[in-house]
């Protein structure tokens, strides 16, 4: 017994000693996740298929049984998670929830070890605020917002978009590796968001953009995969139009496809887009399309389509129920 | 002497013959040109290199001779011209004009022969008309309407959106490619000018959608270029933001660069808007997107932007006066 | 036979002194109606209460079956009614309809003591057009649309927005009052459709403002007839908060509590927001508001709602289906 | 002595009779009032003129000297003051301000017969967060936030919008009829935060919409009188229209003859659009015009006219410069 305990603590020095030496070159690191949901739980499963030992937290029991079953430790209270972590991940549902459970980890200090992650999706100012309270404690804190939703979750081959200095994006950049395909350095904290909403705000317009054009088109005649053609080697052409085309039949393996069903969802994007408009009004950018399109999409939720892809946008337009 | 006019005449004879070959079946063809501004002097020009013979009329004299000096015939009367041209081309500011010429050149009578293109940009509805009214004194009328600017018109890189039958796209394809290079057929009568107008709407919506983005980004605190590379590696990413990005600095060959001069300007995308509304309004489309963005680039005209390139958006949303 | 040539002769003679001096002082007139529909049907009846002789025509037959129950005189054709009467009314549905049917009426000449009165709701331009082509032949063309709808039409309360000059304002002012209760001078020719769109866009815009305020302030806790109460004694009130309150239980009177029936349809001011669009297009007015109320109503006519009360657009946006 | 003993009772006894008669009938009263801007510096003085004694606080020393010349007792400490007065009226710039502020006031406990009036404009839930802060330490806690702005202010002649029990505003409503001749209760706590907000949003949009409608029917020709009779007598009226008109000439007490100097700024309503696009997003309510709106007064400040009268909007469509 004494033996055990003397090769644990053993054990638990080569540990500490292998943990510091791979966090450059590589290795299985302890990596806490807060947060399983329909992204967090995909992108746990991927890093314990890529060799790391997960620790990990959700007030959902099943959420925390299926990680248990692939391996992870499943703990009651994120404050002693976070401790034993070198890195921790967030991946929650808003501000309030981030920011209660970043003081409920931290209120009784922290491992200064630990860079703490989160990929939630929040506005950039409390990333700020967070990484001021977390630095001062002695640890690190970074953003890292994601796209590439469910699939991307899934098949690891979601983007981050990395907010922090270039030594904390190299050190955590090989651990995103195993979530990702494209780790992007964005700048400084809370530039991963930034950089996040702006682009959401862009595709949010383009797909109602595309949704308009398309449905005029075809009103006036044209044949929608012929217009799809056109503007796709055109002037008008974006993401939306070529890979996500919200017309029914013009994209093979878009939501439009699958009524709608599957995708990025119109609550999400609502909800990045009200992020948006709440940064554009403290920044006092003018944002008239993206207001509008916020609106847009509000409605749809309104009118019963939250839990449908964004694509639905399209759908919503077209109808003519004389 | 002699032999330098009999070297040039066997010169011209082997281009005639050259030319003839060329041209998938026809050769040297007797066209007609109304209307040499900007874009229609190119144009003209263009079909001159390619061989054909010019037989033009505009209602500006120095238009005029500066075809003639490059070897075409000018006309007083656009009805005679008429009368002696296989193919008639009509490059005109908007539909009054296109409509008076057609009345004019028409009132006594066709060349059963001719197909009269017309490649301004125009109401859908206006085209319909004047193809029953021509057709029905038995000659033909198509829309052609171009993308690609004075540049496009300049270096014969325009694309032509064809609407007419399978037949008269055919039949005018060869003598569109001494304009131009992507010449699509995209449908019925009409079509042509309904696949330009939806796809300068989008243009229109995407061109103010990346601006918002871009000036919400940098003001978050992001680089310019850093969050070009995101958005065009990204679902935000469109044409706008790619290949003509508005903010100096970004897209070398982009008008921003030279203080949003030359380009595609502000009075024709708010020109494209109009008829877009028009259609818009009388198919019943919703186009939420489409007619704020005729909006904005409304003001900027009545702001004195009209003559700039229509990226100046990003620079008037921009502008900090405090 | 003689003495019926000289009687109906001296008839005539009698007759034109006669109207010259009822055209002061009133009297009876001989007044055509074209178009008998739900506006026009009941202000020909109107018409016919203040003792006026009325010579009328719709493609209805039962419409005009109705006013020749009333004692109406019924025409098959609109060029020979024209000929007969001082005064002639159309009351039409589109620029297009009113432009037939003045050139059908006009054709073969007109009677030069006849004022023709359009009170339908057209393009300004068209206006200034039919009134150079008339006064060419000799006879004189005012507008005169009117607001109030069904109701005023029944009631005699309509308000007239006329445009003429102050001697046609009087000559015809008298007549108007059969059918309204407020007849404005507006200005010169088609000044009366410029007042009448410009107002109605002010009041589609704000129609839909009352609806956004009226529906955040309850969702923020309000009971609505004390925000009501709030907002019409202080800087947001206007005539659809106070008098057309677009929430059930508000204005006793309104649509609202009538199932959104009756009143003025989506489908009309979607149609006077078009012609308010086109106008606003001609003359480089930027209308971010309009043009954005503009699709909004016509979304709603998408979705099914034209022939309801344009308030329904509160009870659209209210939707909460989760 | 035991008659002093019973005096003072008795005194105390009277006293409170006097205070209770006093809340409805008047009489003088120990008020704190912090923040001396241009609105509560008027808001104190006309506490004073009242016959009530003020304590005041504010950072600027000249707006303290101001009001210690006109008979306040000025402090270096809020939460001092806040224990001396009957009622605190806090008249502050923006949310952070005011929580910060009540923070200070009530750390070390509250005199549990203050009633805290805050009359800044801030969010509704804000309120909601501190009027159980505040109740939980035994003190009241009420909104009353006004309009009528600056002149109002400066001549008595605000509106008061409450929120709090039916209590709370027969305790506060004698006292703030010291200050404003309209004081409506609007309901529970937060609700007179929520009227305002969306009382402006109202304003804000028919500003806009009066400013399209004047300015499009001035285009078309008609004159701006004129039209503004027609309107204000008919269905496009609304306060920005009768009372308020943006074109000079119209409306002879407006800002819009004055150069759109003083009246409510372009600033202010542009904050006051920010708060309630903030409660829309989180009530999910769809606001497509207040948040069209918010963006055009966002680009007038962005344009250097953020200090301008908002009815600068007609200012600034109506430009040509061509």
């Amino acid at each position: 017994m004494s033996l055990r305990i003397v090769s644990q603590s053993m054990l638990n020095a080569w540990n500490q000693t292998l943990i510091r030496g791979m966090s450059t070159q590589g290795g299985s690191k302890n990596i806490g996740f807060v947060g399983l949901g329909n992204m967090g739980g995909h992108m746990a499963s991927n890093l314990i298929k890529a060799g790391h030992k997960l620790h990990v937290f959700d007030i959902s029991k099943p959420a925390c049984d299926s990680l248990k079953a692939k391996g992870a430790t499943v703990y009651a209270k994120t404050a002693e998670l976070a401790q034993n972590v070198d890195f921790l991940f967030t991946m929650l549902p808003n501000n309030d929830i981030v920011d209660a459970s970043y003081e409920e980890m931290t209120a009784n200090g922290v491992n200064k070890n630990t860079i703490f992650i989160d990929s939630s999706t929040i506005d950039p100012t409390l990333v700020k605020s967070l990484q001021k309270r977390i630095s001062a404690k002695g640890a690190r804190f970074i953003d890292a917002p994601v796209s590439g939703g469910v699939p991307g979750a899934e098949q690891a081959t979601l983007t981050f978009m990395v907010g922090g200095t270039e030594a904390e994006y190299n050190a955590v950049k090989a651990v995103l590796e195993c979530m990702g395909k494209r780790i992007t350095h964005c700048g400084d904290y809370g530039m991963g968001q930034a950089a996040k909403l702006a682009n959401n705000m862009m595709l949010a317009i383009s797909m109602i953009g595309v949704s308009e054009a398309m449905n005029l088109a075809m009103r006036l005649g044209l044949n929608p995969k012929t217009f799809a053609e056109i503007i796709n080697s055109s002037t008008g052409r974006c993401w939306a139009s070529e890979m996500y085309n919200p017309v029914p039949g013009v994209t093979p393996t878009a939501p439009a496809n699958n009524s709608y069903k599957g995708g990025f969802s119109t609550d999400l994007i609502t909800k990045d887009l009200g992020l948006a408009s709440g940064v554009a009004t403290s920044s006092n950018t003018p944002i008239p399309m993206g207001a509008l399109a916020h609106q847009i999409y509000r409605t749809l939720k309104s009118q019963g389509l939250g839990s449908k892809d964004f694509s639905i946008v399209y759908d919503f337009m077209k109808n003519e129920k004389y």
